[in-house]
């Protein structure tokens, strides 16, 4: 597959293959994600490889290596910071941010519960937060780590929450409204604006699951009449939501709709993790071990009939 | 609530109470589960209580008690096995078994990897597999633990299912065949024919996750030209369903069809045990902290507008 | 030791000894705690034992037992509940509570630091706060479960980051207000009016951890000009001072005073487990090995140099 | 002790010692396992090191190092792929294999049981399973990892076994079967042809666990009235010689034979991962911490009374 | 099997069967361990049961119900205490103490290095010390908790170690000494002379462990010129042979004669756990869940080849 | 800050910042700890780093960098080990140790249990032992892993103990020994003269809680009349001080004094670990996350009311 476009290169090597001849190893960077590279015959201002990640222009090929999609550079130009937009390179959901946010905003209007309506109405009021919230990774490297990142994690798990409630006499309301609010506190928990995602210092003195149930309990505060023992729900959904105390949460879920955000979250995390792994890897192969999972993770080969002819949705080739 | 109806009367103690009368503690059991009981006055010949488990005919009132639903009984007669069907005091799902059936072999007829599709229709014509697994509890005593447990924890897992393969880029017909079995081998690990629910020999020797990946591979054999990759792929599902190795998986989930499968199964045993564990228990009531999932569980005093209003479906209060 | 005094009876059973003679095996509880008692030579009225919990008058003498302290009772009365204050048998600190919160009160007027000075004045002037804050038990059970058992544990920890704050190079005010106040929490999480120690419904849906976050927070919020790093630092101190995620706290301690405070928490409650576990365990006798700190625990008998010669306070006695 | 041989050369770093000086630290393999190696004087040819590893003679010194075995490489010339067999340069048993298989054979032909006789003869006539169950590691890397290796672990689970029967009331043929098929999976979870060892597909998806079940089960299926009883007993052996799920067995040995397979399985590997951890390792010396057994492992200084004086066998030097 | 014997009956609890007859269920204990019984048509003086253990005479049947063995009693006689011997009802090594004694001591004779010779001829010569092992208990209850189960268990572990030796490179002397000596420290940690088992005060306080090395230790400091480095290795196996911290071993094995003696000891222990809980257990039968396996045990059902056909020795049928 | 001192750098490393340009990165350590540094504009004779640690006199500034204190060095001179005093390199207290001694002695001579004070004198008066014991470092790397850190850490437990003697009623003399000397088996099982802190072989195989109760017994056994009570005590003090299993000690505190030693050893040593890790962060700056306490650190910004005010000694600035 040609390929023709800019990255930012970073984790860049020379070394030396079994014929004895030099290298460069490097990681090409996008918003998409990242992909491993190679450059053999360097020319001299690239003999001794990048003092540090570089924006680059590239021309090559990507092709399969032992099982996991790698890049054949041709040629590399360094580029100067005034050609790009470093927004450009900061990984980011690939799904329209605005398409995903009206559809929480469509959710909360159709609650039933007036309290739970009006406050969420408010959260989508303060501009401050509601922005935080629609830019915010999940992570910071296990699983949604990427501008956008909370957005999408948030709709995956109304989503799923809308098929249990289906299935389990549910407080409807109450378990939308977990499902999307639980990870409010990364909002404050994480950075993301200066390059890279890291915590904050009340990120890691206080965690995401107590600024959560703060952020919560004090806009539920300003919503008149709010009876309190929503508040109590409320807030046992925001505190127990990681499911286990040596997860972070003070108490485990203990009301139906407390269990069933701790669930969704914990399959959306999973399932979002299997897939970052698995982003390069081709059908066959595994992944390195090294991952959020702990375990080597396996794409199936297609069996005979019709490859992909039932695979839902999506792909595993990192394109730019 | 006036309440008149036959019951298995089992653990039945004489007992003081605070005032030094004595009284009779028991447990009434039928289809739909059990209810804790009391009974004050008692005529001479329950002085002493029962000799072991008796069918029995009640009168008597249903209330709340420290936020659980207790039988206060007035009359009890002991009757003769002659005068009962013992099966109507085994615990049975309440849903229609074939309903539930038939939602499954629908299923099954609309998978389009043919492979998969003749599997499922192999399965459901052995009829002393099929029969058994209409019939199996789920478990033991953890969740599901009455005929017809299994089919419903089936269906269920394959509802939910269903809403993940909209979200994620899965192989739905192999992601739905597991949903469906993963917990086949449990016809054959389970007994639940002389009266109670129990374990087999080769369940206690072997399991239910290799017996059932012996099934589902006994049935694949037959089928013509079954791939290999898919063989080991499904064998893969069946035998990573319990998610990690201390639950029973020789392996753990390594592709993303097996990581949904013990998802989807994790997630309805836990809301079953939730809902198992507070069938008796009133609103604003704490269940007791001896049960499946280790904690009192809360259910929810309902917030002062309009009780109910928007939770979905079901009661939690035993009736006959 | 000749016993004539006035207890709650409770666990009365009647049993048979190697003998082939009938006594009666109970508990005698008041204030102090509780002794295993056994009376032989039953009166007609007791031939059955009680049913449930009397106040009694006792006479009979304390002797020890298998290493343990013992009351052989010789009559017991059992007393109408007019006869008695109920209060008087609620456990309950041997210690003035009315000296020990002045010494805390004492403590927080000789803070340096003006807006901690003031924060701890508010909350004593919170009348509500402060006097359940006085009458609270520290624990359901494990340690200090007695009325005025949280001031008396606070009162500990004081005293023991004293010494601290002499060794290490710590901020004084923050860690005694830490010291002080890190489970005021628990005056929400445990109830202690009705008769027995118990769990409120928020003490079980959010925890002593953040309620007592919460509890602190809203004073820091009345005191103008509160530092929001002094707010953060306390908020942290709240929060950890469980010390691991398991027990409860969401994040571990990453300041020193919220080390110190873990760490001091941790020492006053293991030494009251085990003094109250060999309360009236004689020298060179063993506990029961059914108790908070799960072993068996020695009392030691005394080398012959002058028994008690250094040892410094208190004794192992039951009085009354 | 003067040392010409050739190696696989691998490792290969240019450091620079505690005086300024560049020398050229690596590794040497051979059959028997690997040496560190330290050469100093680097000809122009080595100033940058091997690109990658290389076939090469060497002449030099083995000396002891820090109480471990090490070379001090005199010469080193690289030789070409065509002067070697690459499969003198894999590990491999010491043992002579033929020699080892007859044991194994010949316990078989002495079962007194005639099913298990025939399965026996039936598993060593299948010759594809044959000739891999005597050429296959007996794990990647934590012990017996070369050629030969489960032969050899299979061998001394059989020594073992054999005193065991004369000590504990057990079914023989049972137990020694068990002894030697326990791991028998392993021919299909490891590779060992392209060059290293590492796991297959069905390996990582299904395990050697559930693979040695059903070979063995496969093989009973053909043996003409092989007793159901004896076939799950058998199942229950293989399935359970890891002992813990934690380790892979879906269920703990829950037989006599199947309890001892699993210990003594246990008891050949630590002593192997102590063996193999210390081969380098001189008397009195300590390995390196980082090896199978997570600790450093110490071989004793000889006792002043005659060294090695009753040592039993085995020496712990590399040769060639 | 007809029964006429003499037993400590203990446990003996009054109930009432299915069809509302009472019975007499209880223990009866004699040198070889326990089996249940029940007696139904009650002598007036048995109506209440036993007040605690006493010495009987019984006739009855012993019988298999539900795959364990259970005596049926027909009559039932209390004896004074004068006319039995006490030491008749302690459980008590079936083999013969002073033959397994005799086989250690030969074993000692047998040692080539003349240090550890003389301290094993120094252990058995010190009269209080020898006499103890040959009669202690090796555990309090987990297993060959019985008069002479240490010497069973040393014996046991000399005999595995013997085809231990001709397997791995060992210092034979040295893994001899510690397979037999590894408990000793019990001879001070278990007291067994008043009737029941039970721990000593240091053994509470110290432990089997630290004990045990303290009296090697010192019987080593008593032989002249009993090199340090011999004594320091010696030290670590009886340290050690727990296996793991948590087991009580201030250090892992990190020699392989220490390594040994740890697998040993386990191998040993846990065979003896499984024995001694299907003591009663009949062929096909599976034993309660609740002993020191922690799991139910099988004792397989005898193909149809000729039952017990090589089966080595021993049998599963209570004698008396 | 300016600077001007004499150093050991280590880990040199030539790296290349993001203009391309090259530096050196190393550590600069002498006796009060060490501190990152950093080098640009190198001398050809440091263009490709040091060979190893090197003494070096080094004219620079310290700055903060990232919340950490860094050096920026502008010239740096290699020094002959001639010009050095290789000790006044070694990390060491920066305590007088002759003051801390004292300080112990003192306490020794103030007991009243005569055998303790006796016992007390030997050890002072033990030549080899004392003056090991205030060299010693109290670990290799976890906390006072400094020449005199032993001397230290005893001091303080020692401090924390007093207080405690005030609150709990203990045994002054036995808990002040056991504070003072529970670790005194670092002085056998580390090694501190060449040059690093490394284990001895005893310190391997046994362990310093086993040797440190040796010590102790071996001095007692000289004091006659030695109580054989108080001999147990001491060795339960000695064995169980950290307190579980997993942490290396064969029995948990069961007596009151073994406790607090246990919980002030802990105490102190969780207090030197936090100190020594954030030995160079700024105020309001976090720790690397990799230190003992497993998680990064914050010093806290100061509230804006007078820094440091209340603050109570030492300050978090390496000097010289």
């Amino acid at each position: 597959m040609r390929l023709r476009s800019t990255f930012l290169a970073t984790d860049t090597m020379v070394r030396t293959d079994s014929r004895g001849t030099r290298y460069l190893s490097l990681k090409l960077v996008d918003k998409t994600g990242s992909v491993d590279a190679r450059m053999w015959r360097l020319p001299a201002e690239l003999l001794h490889g990048l003092d540090g990640p570089e924006y680059v222009h590239v021309e090559g090929h990507a092709h399969e290596y032992r099982g996991m999609l790698q890049v054949k550079v041709e040629r590399m130009n360094v580029l100067s910071k005034d050609e790009v937009e470093e927004e450009d390179y900061l990984p980011s959901t690939e799904e329209d941010r605005i398409t995903l946010a009206d559809e929480l905003v469509e959710a909360g209007r159709g609650f039933e519960n007036t309290h739970l309506k009006e406050l969420f109405a408010r959260i989508v009021a303060d501009e401050e937060l509601w922005s935080a919230f629609c830019a915010a990774p999940a992570a910071k490297g296990m699983h949604h780590a990427r501008i956008g990142g909370l957005l999408e994690h948030s709709v995956n798990c109304l989503r799923v929450a809308r098929a249990l409630a289906e299935i389990y006499p549910v407080d409807k309301d109450l378990l939308f409204f977990g499902a999307i609010f639980h990870d409010v506190g990364k909002t404050q928990e994480l950075s993301w604006k200066e390059g890279g995602f890291g915590y904050t210092t009340p990120g890691r003195l206080q965690g995401h699951v107590v600024l959560g149930d703060r952020i919560v309990a004090a806009h539920a505060a300003q919503v008149p009449g709010f009876p309190e023992e929503l508040a109590l729900q409320l807030s046992h959904v925001m505190l127990s939501h990681q499911g286990e105390r040596e997860y972070g949460s003070p108490e485990q879920p203990k009301t139906l709709e407390a269990l069933l955000v701790n669930l969704v979250d914990n399959l959306d995390a999973r399932a979002a993790m299997f897939l970052e792994t698995t982003h390069n890897v081709a059908a066959g192969g595994w992944s390195h071990h090294n991952n959020p999972l702990g375990r080597a993770l396996y794409v199936p080969d297609e069996p005979s009939e019709g490859p992909e002819a039932n695979r839902t949705k999506g792909d595993a080739i990192a394109g730019n």
